[in-house]
């Protein structure tokens, strides 16, 4: 398949160079000490750089940008080659210009390609190449970027095309991300977490101990996070869908949908998804927790002193059918809730939405979210059933932390409610196709 | 990357555009009111029809099929360029004819390509493209067809080469389904959860209302559902693996696999998939409202009585070990299951049954989806266990819903079991591998 | 599309013409009977071998290998033609040397190229190309190599390239292959299982028989899988993160990365993945088998006698809330963990990672999978308790299998514990940085 030329012998020089042997390549080695270099892939040439460089019409750069001054001196022979740039930086936006862009000033007759950064020398030579096998290439050679990509393609990786060469300081920065668009959500639910956390303590640990000297620290472990889990997942659940509906509000006020939505609301709707999987975790940690409350000790020992105080007073208790039904109703829309959470989960793989068109798509997150969204508040209403009027709920006047909860969800609620009667709705609709 | 021409300044024209520019082409747009069209992306051109034509030999619709009327004219300067045709109906075979191979007829000189019908709009200005990327390609011309398909690949899409520009309805067709192949097994299941509901309300409410008057409506939220539930779900796993029993006796039969099966049979395999992803969710509905009968305020309250009740009594009730195993038993059976089952249904996810190859897809699909049934039966039948034959479990002679829901597991297994007898296996084998 | 040659009409022949023909090819079969070839996909020709041979410059030879004999005749007529060989084997290396070099040494006139050997004939009949749609396609002619990759993507297939036709037996061999990687976690697991089934059946089973004549066979079923899956999952646990520290150990005591591992080292950190999903099956298990808990006929009954024994005997109980405490928090610590391995698993799935970057990647899987680590242990500790050091613990001098459970991850927790303190953890990056 032709000769190769690696400029650099490095941990990545290496790497590469041996992959490429392996996959039918001929590879011919740059180094500064050509006699030095050890440890090389066996078939493997070593030269001096412009030795190299003249074996071959496309070379890689596999040295630190740092180290890039020994280019000058070659750019005679490099003239007219393709020349692959695959280097990092410690830090986003270290430079100014990025790497490749200097390059192509060093070496002006060459044509630059950025790629291979992404792809880690160790999973390169220990043949586990689990994360992404996708290659992001650019560059303003057209022909250039189309070997590379072959190349990529043949040593097994998925060259994605990503234009002119102004792309670079994006590819560049890319590996050196660290789940960006997770951020924001991450950030939410801690300060949420964080907040109820200290709420319900307030009124479930510090009230008690103040009141009546009793000791319940031990809620911290799991009955407290029982509250804090299911509520922040209520919250973020309702936060996945109020930025929807206040687009829909800022496009009915300006009348057109041809202008741009505040870069808040932008960022917003942009990780919806996160937040909304996010909240899935959160959803799921609250099912385990109570689903594990049969076998805790506290809540054995409280039935069986129950069971037995009932025994010894000899008093009847009768079965009240209205609290079983409330019972059983609020565990069954529950349920429900979780089970159309998990599909959106699903349907969030990226391997299953790219199975479906947009059609179905919008269906399942548009239309089975919303539907999620009502059966978890109604879940979390019926569950405060009675309770929520009855003044004993307030302690220091802080009410049960669900009926806080629950303030958001029902807003979103309403206000989706009032968007789709059939007035606004069809000029929305109007709206949005564009007839303004 | 070259000029590529857009006709019609719509919702549509402007977001290709917009994603154009950025990946590196020039734009000119072609309008029927030049001058009035605003909004558009910064670097466009916007020029009549004509002209815009001409200053690209690649031109993409974005007008509805409907303004097709405006082409005629235009004839002379489309001859021999690609003409991508991006338009949807509103319902699903609108016309005779695709609108692309009507547009061939309008247009005869130029390359008709149909593409990107199956983006949408939304999706390419706001940068969210969850769901597919697949862009569906044809078209009678090979070259014209790469073009378009070089074009999707630079936009970050996957083309996908569907053939000649008869495969244009098909594709047309595809964004307005709503998930077809989900079709049959919804129903299917949406019909035995009624049928079973009713059934086991009738029964368990107003059967004891008739004969004591006792209210038990309170079953219906999750005591009901949770017969309903693990009942359809075993039937569909069961008519899972019919259709292949089914179409293994048809061929033992007629003596040959060379005939097509009946076309229900057909459909039926074709969707085995769903059906069993529907089945799973059932399976997986059961097992949470299994796990929740513990916090069940009905469960609680009828444990609390029954302790009373026997400590007032002074009562011994002693341990029966059979008890315990015959509850342990199913118990762990049905746990086995549903490991299995969703073994099977992550082994469907599409990135996972890409990574496998036939041998082992079949493994897991066909034997481990036996093993799954086998277990979710014996669940069953030792749930059943004694109360099978006793005649108390007959209300109004209608026997326990799991009886019924039995018959089809129980049949589909007897089946297979005489189908892999060697004899019959042998010349199964034998018809299948083409050996007539 | 141009014409292609099949030799061949048996069962593989008659699919992939029929599936060719549906994309715009026109297929010419060759075959030994032309006259008696009946079956056949409409509007394919049949004819002798060298008529069809002659009338397309791409020939696809689906017959088996041992059939190959009659080629050499034919060896004029195929010089310079593609000659595209998918035969499989029913064994892994039957043959000295792979059936595409062997098919190559027949006819040294042709292009021999390797391809749709992991296509199953019946998939490509039924349309449900459900597993893998990856070709794996190699030969030594690149041109050649090329035209079939363009086929199969016609096809809506996957082609890979492999390099030259040295990987044809590589490629032959991997439709025989059942879960190679997956074999040495089952068999590992497989003997932890029943290690500790043994183990632990002796313990709860044999010694109270032999002590106290009592029958606890019923603890088969549920209590003790019930230790033995918790268990089995915590040291493959730690049996995933283990070679990773060996692997530095000896990179320490080396002073290089250059050298490669022991074979053993190799092959084990190559089925780490596999190990990892193995264990969270068996904790997955460890979750269900614990959340049926309270349903069991056993824990009932035991409950209230339990209650009805303090009922009598009048006692009271007092609430303990160290004991409340300890419950909780090992429930809490075995649920976060849980959740952690939920994720490394969600991480797996090929779409996931392939979205991910390495640093991304990495974090999730080493760093997050440490923490799950650290939560399991301790879960295990917390639950063991005092119950620890406690002499009753022994029978017959058999400590609680738990107990045997922590000593290969705390082993692991500890030496990764001594890796990461500063000192040692820069040596070991200045070594894997490559700087000898
Ligand atoms: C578990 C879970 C997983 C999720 N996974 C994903 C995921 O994978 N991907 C994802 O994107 N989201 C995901 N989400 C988030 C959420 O479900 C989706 O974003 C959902 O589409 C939002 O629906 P919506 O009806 O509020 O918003 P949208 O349908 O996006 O509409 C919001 C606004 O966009 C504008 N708009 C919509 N359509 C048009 C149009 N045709 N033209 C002009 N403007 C338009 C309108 O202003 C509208 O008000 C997930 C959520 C959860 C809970
Ligand atoms: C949770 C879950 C998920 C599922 N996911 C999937 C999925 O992703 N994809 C999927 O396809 N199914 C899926 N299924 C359905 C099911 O598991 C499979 O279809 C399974 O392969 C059926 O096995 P079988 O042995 O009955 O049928 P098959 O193996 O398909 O055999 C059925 C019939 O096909 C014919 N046949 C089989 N092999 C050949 C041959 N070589 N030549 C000629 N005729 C042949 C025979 O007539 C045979 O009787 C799923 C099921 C469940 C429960
Ligand atoms: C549920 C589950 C799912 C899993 N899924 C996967 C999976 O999909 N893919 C997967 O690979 N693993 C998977 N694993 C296994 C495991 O999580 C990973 O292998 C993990 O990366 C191991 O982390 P580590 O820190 O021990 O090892 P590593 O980070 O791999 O380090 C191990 C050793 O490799 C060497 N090393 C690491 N980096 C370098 C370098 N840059 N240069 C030279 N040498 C280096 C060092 O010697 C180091 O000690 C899974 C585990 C579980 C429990
Ligand atoms: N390692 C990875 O996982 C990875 C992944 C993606 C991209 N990259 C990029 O690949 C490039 C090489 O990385 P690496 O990890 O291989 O680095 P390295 O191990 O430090 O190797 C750098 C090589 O550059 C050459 N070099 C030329 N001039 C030099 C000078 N003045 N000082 C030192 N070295 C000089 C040396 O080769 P000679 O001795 O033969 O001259 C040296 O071996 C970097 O740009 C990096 O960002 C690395
Ligand atoms: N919107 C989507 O999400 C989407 C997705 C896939 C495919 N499509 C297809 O793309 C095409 C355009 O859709 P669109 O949503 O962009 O529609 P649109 O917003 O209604 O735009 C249609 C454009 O067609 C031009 N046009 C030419 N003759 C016309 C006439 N007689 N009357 C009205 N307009 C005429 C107009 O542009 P000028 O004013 O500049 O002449 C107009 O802006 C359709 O075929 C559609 O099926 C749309
Ligand atoms: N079946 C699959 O799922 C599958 C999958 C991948 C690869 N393959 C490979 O495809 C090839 C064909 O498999 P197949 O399943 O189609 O086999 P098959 O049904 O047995 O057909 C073999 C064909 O080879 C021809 N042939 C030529 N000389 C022959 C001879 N001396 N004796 C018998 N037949 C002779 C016959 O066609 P004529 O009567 O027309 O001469 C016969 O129909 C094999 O190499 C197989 O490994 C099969
Ligand atoms: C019983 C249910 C258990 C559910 C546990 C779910 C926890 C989910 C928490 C979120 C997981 C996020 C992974 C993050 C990895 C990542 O960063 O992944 C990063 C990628 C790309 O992210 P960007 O789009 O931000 O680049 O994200 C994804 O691809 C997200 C895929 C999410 C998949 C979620 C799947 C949930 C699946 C539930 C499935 C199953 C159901 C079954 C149940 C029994
Ligand atoms: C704890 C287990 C929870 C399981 C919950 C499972 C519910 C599954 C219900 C079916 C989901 C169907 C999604 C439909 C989307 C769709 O239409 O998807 C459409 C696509 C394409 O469909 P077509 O083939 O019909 O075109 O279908 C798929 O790709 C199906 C993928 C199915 C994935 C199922 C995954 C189940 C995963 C279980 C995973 C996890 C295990 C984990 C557990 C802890
Ligand atoms: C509630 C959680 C339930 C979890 C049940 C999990 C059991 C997992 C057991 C391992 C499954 C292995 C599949 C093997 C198929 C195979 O061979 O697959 C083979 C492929 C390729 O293997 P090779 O790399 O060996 O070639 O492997 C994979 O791609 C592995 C993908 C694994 C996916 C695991 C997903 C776990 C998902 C958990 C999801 C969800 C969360 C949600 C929960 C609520
Ligand atoms: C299997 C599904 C579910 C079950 C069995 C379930 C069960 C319960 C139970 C028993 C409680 C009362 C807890 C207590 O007494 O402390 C509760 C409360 C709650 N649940 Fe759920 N739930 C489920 C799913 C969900 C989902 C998906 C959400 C939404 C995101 C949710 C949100 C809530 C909220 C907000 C509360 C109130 C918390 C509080 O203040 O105590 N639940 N749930
Ligand atoms: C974790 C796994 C499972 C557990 C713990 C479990 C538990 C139970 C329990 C406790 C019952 C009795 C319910 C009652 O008394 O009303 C039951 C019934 C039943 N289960 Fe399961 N089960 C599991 C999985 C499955 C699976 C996978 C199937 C098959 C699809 C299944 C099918 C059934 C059926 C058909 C019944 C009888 C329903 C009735 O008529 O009451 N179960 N199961
Ligand atoms: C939802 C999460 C979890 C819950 C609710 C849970 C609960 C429990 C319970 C109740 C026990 C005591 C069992 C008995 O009394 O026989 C236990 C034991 C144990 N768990 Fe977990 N666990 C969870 C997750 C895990 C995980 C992820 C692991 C690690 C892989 C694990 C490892 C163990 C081990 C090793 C034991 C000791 C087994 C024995 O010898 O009895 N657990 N767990």
């Amino acid at each position: 398949q032709g000769v190769v030329c690696i400029f650099g012998t490095g941990d990545f020089g290496k790497s590469l160079g041996l992959k490429m042997l392996q996959c039918g390549y001929s590879i011919v080695f740059g180094s500064r000490n050509p006699q030095v270099s050890s440890l090389l892939p066996r078939g493997a040439e070593v030269l001096s750089y412009s030795e190299a460089a003249s074996k071959s019409d496309i070379i890689i750069l596999a040295t630190h940008r740092e180290h890039y001054d020994f280019l000058p001196e070659l750019v005679d022979c490099l003239k007219g080659k393709v020349l692959v740039d695959v280097s990092n930086n410690l830090k986003i936006n270290q430079y100014p210009e990025s790497n490749a862009e200097y390059l192509a000033q060093l070496v002006p007759g060459a044509h630059v390609v950025k790629a291979f950064n992404t792809i880690s020398a160790w999973a390169l030579q220990s043949g586990t190449l689990d994360a992404s096998r996708q290659v992001f290439v650019c560059g303003n050679d057209s022909k250039a970027k189309h070997r590379v990509m072959d190349i990529a393609r043949t040593l097994g990786l998925t060259p994605l095309d990503q234009g002119s060469l102004m792309a670079a300081s994006e590819i560049e920065n890319y590996p050196l991300q660290l789940f960006p668009m997770w951020r924001f959500p991450f950030y939410l639910s801690s300060v949420l977490c964080v907040f109820f956390f200290v709420y319900c303590a307030i009124r479930e640990v510090i009230y008690p101990y103040v009141n009546g000297k009793t000791d319940a620290t031990f809620r911290l472990a799991i009955s407290i996070p029982n509250r804090v889990f299911p509520i922040t997942a209520l919250i973020l659940l309702a936060l996945v869908y109020l930025p929807g509906i206040l687009a829909a509000i800022l496009q009915l006020y300006r009348g057109t949908k041809y202008r741009r939505f505040p870069n808040w609301l932008d960022h917003w709707m942009l990780c919806r998804k996160q937040l909304g999987l996010v909240a899935l975790g959160f959803a799921f940690l609250h099912v385990i927790y109570t689903l594990v409350i049969p076998i805790r000790y506290y809540v054995r020992w409280r039935l069986r002193n129950a069971t037995i105080t009932q025994a010894l007073s000899n008093k009847d208790s009768p079965f009240i059918t209205s609290y079983a039904w409330i019972n059983d109703s609020y565990l069954a829309l529950g349920i429900l809730g979780f089970f159309l959470f998990l599909l959106l989960g699903v349907t969030s793989l990226p391997s299953v939405s790219n199975m479906v068109n947009w059609r179905e798509f919008r269906f399942v997150q548009s239309k089975l979210g919303y539907l999620t969204l009502v059966l978890c508040t109604a879940h979390t209403l019926v569950y405060g059933g009675k309770r929520f009027l009855s003044p004993s709920i307030l302690r220091w006047s802080l009410p049960s932390a669900y009926i806080l909860a629950l303030i958001i969800p029902c807003a979103v609620l309403v206000l989706k409610f009032i968007l789709i009667m059939p007035c606004i709705d069809n000029t929305l609709t109007r709206i949005r196709q564009g007839w303004e």
